[in-house]
Protein backbone atom coordinates (compact mmCIF):
# COMPACT_ATOMS: atom_id res chain seq x y z
CA UNK A 1 0.00 0.00 0.00
CA UNK A 2 1.36 3.29 -0.86
CA UNK A 3 2.95 5.57 2.04
CA UNK A 4 -0.08 7.64 3.23
CA UNK A 5 -2.82 6.11 2.11
CA UNK A 6 -5.78 5.86 4.17
CA UNK A 7 -8.15 2.76 5.35
CA UNK A 8 -10.47 2.64 2.55
CA UNK A 9 -14.15 2.95 4.13
CA UNK A 10 -16.11 -0.18 4.50
CA UNK A 11 -20.00 -0.78 4.58
CA UNK A 12 -22.36 -3.84 4.95
CA UNK A 13 -25.94 -3.77 3.34
CA UNK A 14 -28.92 -6.18 4.94
CA UNK A 15 -31.90 -6.48 2.50
CA UNK A 16 -34.75 -7.02 4.73
CA UNK A 17 -37.65 -9.21 3.29
CA UNK A 18 -39.60 -12.49 3.11
CA UNK A 19 -40.53 -11.93 -0.29
CA UNK A 20 -36.60 -12.53 -1.23
CA UNK A 21 -35.68 -15.25 0.72
CA UNK A 22 -38.92 -16.79 -0.91
CA UNK A 23 -38.08 -16.46 -4.48
CA UNK A 24 -41.39 -14.34 -5.25
CA UNK A 25 -38.80 -11.10 -5.71
CA UNK A 26 -35.06 -10.78 -7.46
CA UNK A 27 -33.20 -8.10 -5.36
CA UNK A 28 -32.18 -5.40 -7.29
CA UNK A 29 -31.08 -2.60 -4.41
CA UNK A 30 -27.83 -4.61 -3.51
CA UNK A 31 -26.52 -4.58 -7.27
CA UNK A 32 -27.43 -1.04 -7.14
CA UNK A 33 -25.59 -0.69 -3.68
CA UNK A 34 -22.81 -2.48 -4.70
CA UNK A 35 -22.28 -0.01 -7.72
CA UNK A 36 -22.79 3.04 -6.51
CA UNK A 37 -20.58 2.13 -3.34
CA UNK A 38 -17.31 1.03 -5.30
CA UNK A 39 -17.59 4.61 -7.15
CA UNK A 40 -17.97 6.62 -4.56
CA UNK A 41 -14.72 4.12 -2.91
CA UNK A 42 -16.45 2.53 -0.09
CA UNK A 43 -15.70 -1.29 0.22
CA UNK A 44 -18.42 -3.37 0.64
CA UNK A 45 -17.60 -6.04 2.48
CA UNK A 46 -20.93 -8.35 3.25
CA UNK A 47 -23.99 -8.32 2.90
CA UNK A 48 -27.12 -10.03 4.29
CA UNK A 49 -30.77 -11.18 3.19
CA UNK A 50 -32.78 -11.39 6.93
CA UNK A 51 -36.25 -12.55 6.92
CA UNK A 52 -39.21 -9.65 8.26
CA UNK A 53 -38.32 -10.83 11.97
CA UNK A 54 -37.60 -8.28 14.53
CA UNK A 55 -34.41 -10.34 16.34
CA UNK A 56 -33.43 -11.73 12.38
CA UNK A 57 -32.77 -7.90 11.93
CA UNK A 58 -31.42 -6.75 15.32
CA UNK A 59 -28.87 -8.64 15.40
CA UNK A 60 -27.83 -8.76 11.64
CA UNK A 61 -27.82 -4.71 12.50
CA UNK A 62 -25.87 -5.05 15.59
CA UNK A 63 -22.98 -7.39 14.02
CA UNK A 64 -22.32 -5.55 11.25
CA UNK A 65 -22.74 -2.05 12.75
CA UNK A 66 -19.90 -1.87 15.04
CA UNK A 67 -17.77 -3.66 12.10
CA UNK A 68 -18.27 -1.72 9.35
CA UNK A 69 -17.95 2.41 8.63
CA UNK A 70 -21.71 2.09 7.20
CA UNK A 71 -24.46 -0.17 6.87
CA UNK A 72 -27.46 0.11 4.82
CA UNK A 73 -30.97 -1.73 5.29
CA UNK A 74 -33.20 -1.72 2.48
CA UNK A 75 -36.80 -2.77 3.20
CA UNK A 76 -39.42 -2.71 5.70
CA UNK A 77 -40.50 0.77 6.24
CA UNK A 78 -44.17 0.73 5.20
CA UNK A 79 -47.40 0.77 6.41
CA UNK A 80 -48.23 -2.99 6.99
CA UNK A 81 -47.64 -5.45 9.84
CA UNK A 82 -44.47 -7.37 8.23
CA UNK A 83 -42.75 -3.43 7.86
CA UNK A 84 -40.83 -3.96 11.39
CA UNK A 85 -37.69 -2.29 10.16
CA UNK A 86 -37.73 0.88 12.66
CA UNK A 87 -38.73 -1.25 15.47
CA UNK A 88 -35.94 -3.54 14.67
CA UNK A 89 -33.30 -0.27 14.57
CA UNK A 90 -34.54 1.36 17.73
CA UNK A 91 -34.22 -2.50 19.67
CA UNK A 92 -30.57 -2.27 18.26
CA UNK A 93 -29.80 1.00 19.67
CA UNK A 94 -31.93 0.25 22.77
CA UNK A 95 -33.98 3.58 22.13
CA UNK A 96 -37.18 4.24 22.30
CA UNK A 97 -39.15 4.07 18.59
CA UNK A 98 -41.08 7.96 18.68
CA UNK A 99 -43.05 9.68 16.40
CA UNK A 100 -40.62 12.09 14.11
CA UNK A 101 -42.64 15.20 13.78
CA UNK A 102 -40.69 15.96 10.76
CA UNK A 103 -41.73 13.04 8.98
CA UNK A 104 -45.12 13.22 10.34
CA UNK A 105 -45.29 16.70 8.65
CA UNK A 106 -44.21 15.23 5.44
CA UNK A 107 -46.80 12.37 5.56
CA UNK A 108 -49.52 14.90 6.47
CA UNK A 109 -49.06 17.27 3.65
CA UNK A 110 -48.67 14.06 1.38
CA UNK A 111 -51.93 12.08 2.06
CA UNK A 112 -53.85 14.54 3.48
CA UNK A 113 -55.86 14.20 6.52
CA UNK A 114 -58.73 11.92 4.73
CA UNK A 115 -56.09 9.48 3.90
CA UNK A 116 -53.71 9.70 6.64
CA UNK A 117 -54.72 6.33 8.79
CA UNK A 118 -52.76 5.01 12.11
CA UNK A 119 -51.11 2.60 9.65
CA UNK A 120 -49.66 5.47 7.20
CA UNK A 121 -48.80 7.16 10.65
CA UNK A 122 -46.64 4.52 11.84
CA UNK A 123 -44.43 5.20 9.06
CA UNK A 124 -42.90 8.21 11.18
CA UNK A 125 -42.00 6.43 13.96
CA UNK A 126 -38.17 5.76 14.26
CA UNK A 127 -35.66 5.28 17.03
CA UNK A 128 -35.32 8.78 18.59
CA UNK A 129 -32.66 10.97 17.78
CA UNK A 130 -32.76 9.56 14.17
CA UNK A 131 -32.14 11.54 11.35
CA UNK A 132 -34.32 12.06 7.89
CA UNK A 133 -33.42 10.41 4.94
CA UNK A 134 -35.25 12.33 1.87
CA UNK A 135 -37.91 10.51 0.31
CA UNK A 136 -38.37 12.37 -3.37
CA UNK A 137 -40.94 9.92 -4.60
CA UNK A 138 -43.52 8.71 -1.95
CA UNK A 139 -42.91 11.22 0.49
CA UNK A 140 -42.37 8.72 3.63
CA UNK A 141 -38.59 9.23 4.78
CA UNK A 142 -35.69 6.94 5.42
CA UNK A 143 -34.02 7.41 8.55
CA UNK A 144 -30.19 7.26 10.20
CA UNK A 145 -29.21 6.91 13.12
CA UNK A 146 -25.57 6.90 13.28
CA UNK A 147 -23.76 4.96 10.99
CA UNK A 148 -26.89 2.63 9.99
CA UNK A 149 -28.44 4.11 6.81
CA UNK A 150 -32.69 2.98 6.47
CA UNK A 151 -33.67 2.74 2.65
CA UNK A 152 -37.08 2.18 1.15
CA UNK A 153 -37.22 -1.58 -0.32
CA UNK A 154 -38.58 -0.46 -3.75
CA UNK A 155 -35.93 -0.11 -6.08
CA UNK A 156 -36.97 3.33 -7.05
CA UNK A 157 -37.12 5.19 -3.78
CA UNK A 158 -34.23 3.08 -2.24
CA UNK A 159 -32.10 4.45 -5.40
CA UNK A 160 -33.87 8.16 -5.00
CA UNK A 161 -33.12 8.06 -0.96
CA UNK A 162 -29.59 7.21 -1.88
CA UNK A 163 -29.11 9.84 -4.49
CA UNK A 164 -30.10 12.40 -1.78
CA UNK A 165 -27.28 10.50 0.57
CA UNK A 166 -23.88 10.68 -1.72
CA UNK A 167 -22.77 13.96 -0.37
CA UNK A 168 -22.84 12.26 3.25
CA UNK A 169 -20.82 9.30 1.63
CA UNK A 170 -18.40 11.02 -0.74
CA UNK A 171 -14.59 11.99 0.36
CA UNK A 172 -12.67 8.76 -0.60
CA UNK A 173 -10.90 7.75 -4.02
CA UNK A 174 -13.43 5.74 -5.82
CA UNK A 175 -12.68 1.80 -5.97
CA UNK A 176 -10.99 1.26 -9.67
CA UNK A 177 -10.77 -2.15 -11.87
CA UNK A 178 -8.59 -3.05 -14.78
CA UNK A 179 -9.61 -5.90 -16.72
CA UNK A 180 -7.49 -8.60 -19.24
CA UNK A 181 -9.16 -10.95 -20.90
CA UNK A 182 -7.02 -13.99 -20.94
CA UNK A 183 -7.57 -17.02 -24.22
CA UNK A 184 -6.91 -19.59 -21.65
CA UNK A 185 -8.86 -21.27 -19.23
CA UNK A 186 -8.48 -20.82 -15.70
CA UNK A 187 -6.45 -23.38 -14.86
CA UNK A 188 -4.09 -22.44 -17.14
CA UNK A 189 -3.08 -19.03 -15.43
CA UNK A 190 -3.95 -19.64 -11.96
CA UNK A 191 -0.36 -20.11 -10.97
CA UNK A 192 0.93 -16.78 -12.86
CA UNK A 193 -2.23 -15.15 -11.36
CA UNK A 194 -1.29 -16.31 -7.52
CA UNK A 195 2.16 -14.41 -8.50
CA UNK A 196 1.01 -11.56 -9.44
CA UNK A 197 -1.35 -11.57 -6.29
CA UNK A 198 1.72 -11.97 -4.49
CA UNK A 199 4.02 -9.20 -5.78
CA UNK A 200 0.30 -6.68 -5.96
CA UNK A 201 -0.86 -8.24 -2.20
CA UNK A 202 -2.60 -4.28 -2.00
CA UNK A 203 -4.82 -5.21 -4.83
CA UNK A 204 -7.47 -7.48 -5.25
CA UNK A 205 -7.16 -9.77 -7.61
CA UNK A 206 -10.17 -12.07 -8.72
CA UNK A 207 -10.07 -14.98 -11.45
CA UNK A 208 -13.55 -15.17 -13.61
CA UNK A 209 -14.10 -18.20 -16.37
CA UNK A 210 -16.30 -17.49 -19.19
CA UNK A 211 -17.46 -19.69 -22.13
CA UNK A 212 -18.06 -17.60 -25.57
CA UNK A 213 -18.50 -18.43 -28.92
CA UNK A 214 -16.82 -22.14 -28.10
CA UNK A 215 -13.94 -20.45 -26.62
CA UNK A 216 -13.01 -20.77 -23.11
CA UNK A 217 -11.21 -18.21 -20.77
CA UNK A 218 -10.54 -16.24 -17.86
CA UNK A 219 -11.60 -12.41 -16.92
CA UNK A 220 -8.14 -11.01 -14.60
CA UNK A 221 -9.98 -8.43 -12.63
CA UNK A 222 -7.33 -5.95 -10.47
CA UNK A 223 -9.18 -4.09 -8.17
CA UNK A 224 -7.96 -1.30 -5.77
CA UNK A 225 -8.07 2.58 -5.78
CA UNK A 226 -4.58 3.47 -7.18
CA UNK A 227 -5.11 3.46 -11.28
CA UNK A 228 -1.38 3.27 -11.35
CA UNK A 229 -0.84 0.51 -9.44
CA UNK A 230 -3.94 -1.64 -11.07
CA UNK A 231 -1.91 -0.52 -14.39
CA UNK A 232 1.28 -1.81 -12.88
CA UNK A 233 -0.10 -5.08 -12.01
CA UNK A 234 -1.81 -5.87 -15.21
CA UNK A 235 0.97 -4.70 -17.10
CA UNK A 236 2.96 -7.27 -15.13
CA UNK A 237 0.04 -10.27 -15.35
CA UNK A 238 0.49 -9.61 -19.47
CA UNK A 239 4.36 -9.42 -19.03
CA UNK A 240 3.95 -13.32 -18.01
CA UNK A 241 1.63 -13.67 -20.65
CA UNK A 242 3.50 -12.97 -23.68
CA UNK A 243 6.22 -15.12 -21.90
CA UNK A 244 4.05 -17.49 -22.12
CA UNK A 245 2.51 -17.79 -25.28
CA UNK A 246 -0.80 -17.48 -23.84
CA UNK A 247 -3.12 -14.68 -25.94
CA UNK A 248 -4.87 -11.90 -24.03
CA UNK A 249 -6.54 -8.62 -24.17
CA UNK A 250 -7.05 -5.47 -22.10
CA UNK A 251 -10.02 -5.06 -21.37
CA UNK A 252 -11.93 -2.36 -20.00
CA UNK A 253 -15.76 -2.58 -21.64
CA UNK A 254 -19.33 -2.82 -20.08
CA UNK A 255 -18.91 -5.11 -16.90
CA UNK A 256 -18.58 -2.66 -14.05
CA UNK A 257 -16.23 -2.41 -11.38
CA UNK B 1 -50.61 -24.84 13.10
CA UNK B 2 -52.52 -28.10 12.22
CA UNK B 3 -52.31 -31.39 14.34
CA UNK B 4 -48.99 -33.28 13.95
CA UNK B 5 -47.34 -30.91 11.32
CA UNK B 6 -43.62 -31.05 10.81
CA UNK B 7 -41.41 -27.98 11.60
CA UNK B 8 -40.35 -26.98 8.42
CA UNK B 9 -36.79 -27.65 7.12
CA UNK B 10 -34.31 -24.79 7.23
CA UNK B 11 -31.72 -23.33 4.92
CA UNK B 12 -29.21 -20.49 4.64
CA UNK B 13 -27.27 -19.68 1.38
CA UNK B 14 -23.74 -18.70 1.54
CA UNK B 15 -22.57 -16.57 -1.67
CA UNK B 16 -18.73 -16.23 -1.61
CA UNK B 17 -17.74 -13.89 -4.08
CA UNK B 18 -15.90 -10.17 -4.57
CA UNK B 19 -17.13 -9.80 -8.11
CA UNK B 20 -20.79 -9.34 -6.60
CA UNK B 21 -19.35 -7.28 -3.39
CA UNK B 22 -17.91 -4.36 -6.45
CA UNK B 23 -20.85 -4.60 -8.39
CA UNK B 24 -19.11 -6.27 -11.42
CA UNK B 25 -21.23 -9.55 -11.07
CA UNK B 26 -25.16 -9.85 -10.13
CA UNK B 27 -25.64 -13.01 -8.17
CA UNK B 28 -28.45 -15.25 -10.50
CA UNK B 29 -27.63 -18.32 -7.70
CA UNK B 30 -29.73 -16.91 -4.90
CA UNK B 31 -33.22 -16.23 -6.77
CA UNK B 32 -32.27 -19.71 -8.15
CA UNK B 33 -32.17 -21.11 -4.89
CA UNK B 34 -34.84 -19.36 -2.81
CA UNK B 35 -37.15 -20.83 -6.00
CA UNK B 36 -35.87 -24.60 -5.67
CA UNK B 37 -35.66 -24.68 -1.76
CA UNK B 38 -39.63 -23.45 -1.70
CA UNK B 39 -40.29 -25.91 -3.75
CA UNK B 40 -39.27 -28.69 -1.97
CA UNK B 41 -40.73 -27.10 1.27
CA UNK B 42 -37.22 -25.85 2.99
CA UNK B 43 -37.50 -22.70 4.32
CA UNK B 44 -34.57 -20.15 3.18
CA UNK B 45 -34.29 -18.10 6.34
CA UNK B 46 -30.92 -15.96 5.42
CA UNK B 47 -28.56 -15.34 3.01
CA UNK B 48 -25.37 -13.83 3.35
CA UNK B 49 -22.56 -12.79 0.41
CA UNK B 50 -19.20 -12.45 1.73
CA UNK B 51 -15.44 -11.66 0.40
CA UNK B 52 -13.85 -14.72 -1.20
CA UNK B 53 -11.72 -14.52 2.42
CA UNK B 54 -11.01 -17.66 4.49
CA UNK B 55 -12.10 -15.92 7.86
CA UNK B 56 -14.95 -14.36 6.75
CA UNK B 57 -15.97 -17.60 5.01
CA UNK B 58 -15.77 -19.63 8.07
CA UNK B 59 -17.46 -17.20 9.83
CA UNK B 60 -20.23 -17.27 8.20
CA UNK B 61 -20.57 -21.41 7.79
CA UNK B 62 -20.25 -21.97 11.91
CA UNK B 63 -23.06 -19.70 12.24
CA UNK B 64 -25.19 -21.04 9.86
CA UNK B 65 -24.44 -24.51 9.95
CA UNK B 66 -25.23 -24.46 13.99
CA UNK B 67 -28.83 -22.88 13.37
CA UNK B 68 -30.56 -24.78 9.97
CA UNK B 69 -30.29 -27.71 8.92
CA UNK B 70 -28.88 -27.21 5.58
CA UNK B 71 -25.89 -24.41 4.50
CA UNK B 72 -25.38 -23.74 0.52
CA UNK B 73 -22.52 -22.26 -0.38
CA UNK B 74 -21.82 -20.92 -4.04
CA UNK B 75 -18.63 -20.36 -5.43
CA UNK B 76 -14.55 -20.50 -4.61
CA UNK B 77 -14.23 -23.96 -5.94
CA UNK B 78 -12.41 -23.29 -8.78
CA UNK B 79 -8.42 -23.99 -9.51
CA UNK B 80 -7.13 -19.70 -8.79
CA UNK B 81 -5.97 -18.28 -5.57
CA UNK B 82 -8.84 -17.03 -5.01
CA UNK B 83 -10.71 -19.86 -4.69
CA UNK B 84 -11.11 -20.89 -1.01
CA UNK B 85 -13.77 -22.49 -0.13
CA UNK B 86 -12.60 -26.14 0.47
CA UNK B 87 -9.94 -24.66 2.68
CA UNK B 88 -12.43 -22.33 4.76
CA UNK B 89 -14.93 -25.14 5.25
CA UNK B 90 -11.69 -27.43 6.47
CA UNK B 91 -11.49 -25.03 8.99
CA UNK B 92 -14.46 -24.10 9.89
CA UNK B 93 -15.04 -27.81 10.75
CA UNK B 94 -11.29 -28.39 12.13
CA UNK B 95 -10.34 -30.98 9.80
CA UNK B 96 -7.49 -31.37 7.71
CA UNK B 97 -7.73 -30.64 3.78
CA UNK B 98 -6.78 -33.46 1.88
CA UNK B 99 -7.19 -35.33 -1.73
CA UNK B 100 -9.70 -36.62 -2.09
CA UNK B 101 -9.13 -39.57 -4.41
CA UNK B 102 -12.31 -40.21 -6.52
CA UNK B 103 -12.57 -36.21 -7.30
CA UNK B 104 -8.64 -36.54 -8.69
CA UNK B 105 -9.79 -39.41 -10.41
CA UNK B 106 -12.72 -37.15 -12.64
CA UNK B 107 -9.95 -34.53 -12.77
CA UNK B 108 -7.71 -36.77 -14.24
CA UNK B 109 -10.39 -38.28 -16.83
CA UNK B 110 -11.50 -34.94 -17.58
CA UNK B 111 -8.33 -33.06 -18.52
CA UNK B 112 -5.74 -36.06 -19.21
CA UNK B 113 -2.60 -35.58 -17.33
CA UNK B 114 -1.25 -33.06 -19.93
CA UNK B 115 -3.59 -30.39 -18.59
CA UNK B 116 -3.52 -32.04 -15.42
CA UNK B 117 -1.71 -29.12 -13.51
CA UNK B 118 -1.34 -28.09 -9.97
CA UNK B 119 -4.11 -25.52 -10.01
CA UNK B 120 -6.02 -27.71 -11.35
CA UNK B 121 -5.33 -30.27 -9.00
CA UNK B 122 -6.44 -28.09 -5.95
CA UNK B 123 -9.98 -28.66 -7.13
CA UNK B 124 -9.97 -32.56 -5.52
CA UNK B 125 -8.78 -31.08 -2.15
CA UNK B 126 -12.02 -30.76 0.08
CA UNK B 127 -12.00 -31.82 4.37
CA UNK B 128 -11.57 -34.96 5.34
CA UNK B 129 -14.64 -36.88 5.37
CA UNK B 130 -16.42 -34.87 1.95
CA UNK B 131 -18.95 -36.31 0.27
CA UNK B 132 -18.67 -35.26 -3.58
CA UNK B 133 -21.21 -33.82 -5.62
CA UNK B 134 -21.38 -34.31 -9.26
CA UNK B 135 -20.83 -31.65 -11.52
CA UNK B 136 -22.57 -33.08 -14.87
CA UNK B 137 -21.07 -29.80 -16.67
CA UNK B 138 -16.69 -29.62 -16.27
CA UNK B 139 -16.17 -32.80 -13.66
CA UNK B 140 -14.72 -30.67 -11.17
CA UNK B 141 -17.36 -31.71 -7.95
CA UNK B 142 -18.80 -29.91 -5.07
CA UNK B 143 -18.79 -31.57 -1.83
CA UNK B 144 -21.13 -32.38 1.20
CA UNK B 145 -19.61 -32.08 4.77
CA UNK B 146 -22.77 -32.89 7.35
CA UNK B 147 -24.98 -30.04 6.78
CA UNK B 148 -22.88 -28.07 4.60
CA UNK B 149 -23.61 -28.17 0.50
CA UNK B 150 -20.59 -26.58 -1.73
CA UNK B 151 -22.04 -25.77 -5.16
CA UNK B 152 -19.84 -23.91 -7.86
CA UNK B 153 -20.57 -20.15 -8.27
CA UNK B 154 -20.50 -20.81 -12.13
CA UNK B 155 -24.98 -20.48 -12.24
CA UNK B 156 -24.81 -23.31 -14.80
CA UNK B 157 -22.89 -25.71 -13.19
CA UNK B 158 -24.21 -24.57 -9.70
CA UNK B 159 -27.97 -25.34 -10.72
CA UNK B 160 -26.71 -28.80 -12.27
CA UNK B 161 -25.32 -29.78 -8.97
CA UNK B 162 -28.04 -28.67 -7.11
CA UNK B 163 -30.15 -31.23 -9.70
CA UNK B 164 -28.23 -34.33 -8.37
CA UNK B 165 -29.10 -33.21 -4.73
CA UNK B 166 -33.07 -33.55 -5.37
CA UNK B 167 -33.45 -36.54 -3.56
CA UNK B 168 -31.02 -36.13 -0.58
CA UNK B 169 -33.19 -32.92 0.06
CA UNK B 170 -36.93 -34.03 -0.97
CA UNK B 171 -39.06 -35.26 1.56
CA UNK B 172 -40.96 -32.16 3.10
CA UNK B 173 -44.55 -30.43 1.67
CA UNK B 174 -43.44 -27.96 -0.62
CA UNK B 175 -43.96 -24.08 0.75
CA UNK B 176 -47.11 -22.93 -1.27
CA UNK B 177 -48.88 -19.51 -1.67
CA UNK B 178 -51.85 -17.32 -2.46
CA UNK B 179 -51.79 -13.95 -3.85
CA UNK B 180 -54.91 -11.40 -3.66
CA UNK B 181 -54.23 -8.29 -5.80
CA UNK B 182 -56.60 -5.77 -4.18
CA UNK B 183 -56.89 -2.59 -5.76
CA UNK B 184 -55.82 0.03 -3.00
CA UNK B 185 -52.62 1.23 -1.75
CA UNK B 186 -50.65 -0.49 1.27
CA UNK B 187 -51.51 1.87 3.52
CA UNK B 188 -55.55 1.41 3.40
CA UNK B 189 -55.41 -2.34 3.60
CA UNK B 190 -52.71 -2.57 6.54
CA UNK B 191 -55.47 -2.66 9.46
CA UNK B 192 -56.99 -5.40 7.73
CA UNK B 193 -54.33 -7.22 6.56
CA UNK B 194 -52.40 -7.29 10.24
CA UNK B 195 -56.36 -8.75 11.66
CA UNK B 196 -55.48 -11.46 8.95
CA UNK B 197 -52.35 -12.09 10.33
CA UNK B 198 -53.27 -11.96 13.65
CA UNK B 199 -55.84 -15.04 12.86
CA UNK B 200 -53.77 -16.95 10.97
CA UNK B 201 -50.10 -17.05 12.71
CA UNK B 202 -49.17 -20.23 10.95
CA UNK B 203 -49.15 -18.16 7.72
CA UNK B 204 -46.53 -15.62 6.79
CA UNK B 205 -48.63 -13.12 5.63
CA UNK B 206 -46.38 -10.20 3.00
CA UNK B 207 -47.77 -6.93 1.71
CA UNK B 208 -46.00 -5.61 -1.57
CA UNK B 209 -47.29 -2.67 -3.13
CA UNK B 210 -47.46 -2.02 -7.15
CA UNK B 211 -47.75 0.68 -9.47
CA UNK B 212 -49.14 -0.69 -12.78
CA UNK B 213 -51.07 1.65 -15.17
CA UNK B 214 -51.26 4.35 -13.46
CA UNK B 215 -52.89 2.31 -10.48
CA UNK B 216 -51.38 2.02 -6.90
CA UNK B 217 -52.36 -1.55 -5.12
CA UNK B 218 -51.33 -3.72 -3.05
CA UNK B 219 -50.46 -8.07 -3.48
CA UNK B 220 -51.07 -9.50 -0.24
CA UNK B 221 -48.90 -12.91 -0.25
CA UNK B 222 -50.21 -15.71 1.60
CA UNK B 223 -47.25 -18.57 2.59
CA UNK B 224 -47.10 -22.00 4.09
CA UNK B 225 -47.42 -25.57 3.46
CA UNK B 226 -51.00 -26.10 3.83
CA UNK B 227 -53.16 -25.20 1.00
CA UNK B 228 -56.34 -25.06 2.74
CA UNK B 229 -54.71 -22.50 5.70
CA UNK B 230 -53.96 -20.58 2.66
CA UNK B 231 -57.19 -20.79 0.80
CA UNK B 232 -58.81 -20.38 4.14
CA UNK B 233 -56.95 -16.93 4.93
CA UNK B 234 -57.35 -15.60 1.68
CA UNK B 235 -60.99 -15.80 1.47
CA UNK B 236 -61.34 -14.04 5.00
CA UNK B 237 -59.07 -11.33 3.53
CA UNK B 238 -61.24 -11.13 0.98
CA UNK B 239 -64.65 -11.01 3.15
CA UNK B 240 -62.90 -8.41 5.19
CA UNK B 241 -62.22 -6.39 1.44
CA UNK B 242 -65.87 -6.86 0.29
CA UNK B 243 -66.95 -5.55 3.87
CA UNK B 244 -64.56 -2.40 3.04
CA UNK B 245 -65.90 -2.08 -0.34
CA UNK B 246 -62.93 -2.23 -1.85
CA UNK B 247 -61.75 -4.38 -4.69
CA UNK B 248 -59.28 -6.94 -5.49
CA UNK B 249 -58.64 -10.04 -7.54
CA UNK B 250 -57.30 -13.63 -7.04
CA UNK B 251 -54.04 -13.64 -8.48
CA UNK B 252 -51.95 -16.73 -8.81
CA UNK B 253 -50.13 -15.76 -12.19
CA UNK B 254 -46.07 -15.98 -12.43
CA UNK B 255 -44.99 -14.49 -9.81
CA UNK B 256 -43.22 -17.22 -7.93
CA UNK B 257 -43.88 -18.59 -4.75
Amino acid sequence: MSDGQVRPRTAAVIIIGNEILSGRTRDANLPFLARELAALGIRLREARVVPDEIDAVVEAVNSCRRRYDWVFTTGGIGPTHDDITAQAIARAFGRPLVRHPEAERRLRAWYGEDALNAARLKMADMPEGAELIDNPISAAPGFRLSNVLVLAGIPEVARAMFTTLRPVLAGGPPMASRTLLVHAPEGDVAALLADIQRAFRDLEIGSYPFYRKGQVGTHAVFRGTDPARLEAARAALARRLEAAGIAFERWDGAEGA
